[in-house]
């Protein structure tokens, strides 16, 4: 282990958890080492808002720039209008699917080259950076030390598939087809030369991937099962849980968003838990490692 | 390149045509040296029928052994009688879909397990060979080839991603993740421990993976556009065709099986390219580039 080994972790029982758990993995086959970390919350910032949906809303201008009816949508308006109480009448389900629509019919290299445009020129909002400034610190420090004991690393994200395989390989050194999430489904059309092209449309290929949907997702996309795996909201449960079904050294690891002087302060429900009490007590109560942000991270973001 | 580079083909046009093509994609970046490849008479023998089926009949052999009325089924009683005016009056899809409900209800882990206890044990029909055997050396060569260029290979397989994914690593060091074919939908279901398991169903998950379903089913599970792509039906075609859409080199082979003596002789149809003549001439035409088993290939299988 080099001396930079999360180097952004402070020493105590947290960090000593991560230590032991990857030495302990070394003694598994090398394929059985596999790490899935949730993506928005878990390895970048998700507040204010979601990145993807900063890119939609970007999406959502230009279209409406280009023929001002396409604001008429109700879910398009309640945007635009910044329209709280409208906004969470229609649901962020119904507003999501509705932004998706902005992509239908483009072909995936389209997508890909416009989020990519999105992330060169993007800020965050409040903390006015890049958005791969986002990423946090400590989290790339334990891909990395993850990837020293020769672990595979995975993204199971609740966000668009395609959206973070645009940037996986270059913010996280993670190939696209190691990135699972919520899919769009593809349907092929020809061209002027009769070559067929892979579409975007305006439907779901399978469900938002949340909650028990990460399991099934990650199964039906990667064929591996996780003994580690990171998350930060009940919609993560699940995956977690599974990690830890494995005979072996597992490690479920909660990021805990405890900081509002240096990141956001904020809870997930733990409705899915029965629990009245904190999603965080509850992840506590199963054998979870919690990461404190304040206690346990003494940097969150990179050096820019 | 070293002195064994593809050493099973014969030199010609169709080798020379691969050397130029890899040399060529040399200069281009990295993430787009793609290279997809079918499975079932492409990497491996699919005659006298599909590996998976002789997997699935011991499947259900196992079943009736248990229970006997099991075999009542039309679908499996056509089978257990080898009654072929039976099986083609209830067609392959039919009798494949009743062959994975005898899968249903199983964990991943354990679907994995009972497809190696296969292979463990089984062999081929007519060669008597153990079914690693039947992995075309050939290509195994062209595989790694392309590895050296930096490369990244896939399997897009119209047989279950699963049963392929259980294997792809030691037949052919492809990892899991990267294998994507006919997806069975997964639930999940909790344990005693209140744990979450992904749970094979007797549906599919999507379009079974032959057609331009290889197009959007690569571009979904795996987020890539090949600039290579190896088939040999022409349920491979769109897939093939896909590959050539890139403005840099690329390369569609088709394996021909033209080869009696030393393996099997046959032409999958071509109706999907309204032509009347053959599929082989049909790929010519377009500019793929064919390798006859027997005018190309020195050397079938590897050496036992």
């Amino acid at each position: 282990m080099s001396e930079h080994t999360l180097a952004s972790w402070n020493d105590g029982p947290t960090r000593q958890s991560i230590l032991d758990f990857v030495a302990a993995a070394d003694d598994l086959p090398v394929e059985q080492r596999v790490a899935v970390f949730d993506n928005d919350g878990t390895l970048w910032c998700e507040k204010p808002s979601y990145t993807q949906l900063l890119f939609m809303l970007g999406e959502l201008h230009r279209a409406v720039a280009a023929d001002a009816t396409v604001g008429e949508r109700s879910e398009y308006r309640a945007l635009l209008d910044d329209d709280k109480a409208k906004q969470a009448e229609l649901g962020l389900p119904a507003i999501a699917m509705a932004l998706v629509e902005l992509c239908a019919g483009i072909t995936a290299a389209e997508f890909e080259r416009r989020v990519l445009a999105f992330f060169e020129s993007a800020r965050h909002p409040t903390l006015d950076v890049p958005l791969k400034q986002l990423r946090y610190q400590p989290m790339l420090e334990l891909v990395d030390l993850l990837r020293e004991h020769d672990f595979s690393v995975f993204i199971v994200t609740g966000g668009g598939t395609e959206f973070v395989r645009a940037i996986s390989n270059d913010f996280y050194g993670v190939a696209p087809e190691r990135v699972v999430g919520s899919m769009i489904g593809y349907e092929v059309q020809r061209d002027d030369q009769d070559r067929p092209h892979p579409i975007r449309t305006k439907t779901m290929f399978g469900e938002v991937d949340e909650g028990d949907a990460k399991v099934s997702n990650l199964q039906m996309g990667l064929g591996r099962r996780p003994i580690f795996a990171a998350g930060n909201t009940p919609g993560d449960a699940s995956m977690m849980e599974y990690a830890r079904t494995s005979d072996g050294p597992t490690l479920a690891l909660l990021v805990d968003h405890d900081d509002a002087d240096r990141e956001f302060a904020y809870e997930g429900k733990a409705a899915s838990f029965d629990s009245a009490g904190s999603f965080v007590d509850a992840g506590r109560d199963l054998g979870w490692t919690i990461a404190s942000m304040r206690d346990d991270w003494s940097q969150i973001f990179p050096a820019s």
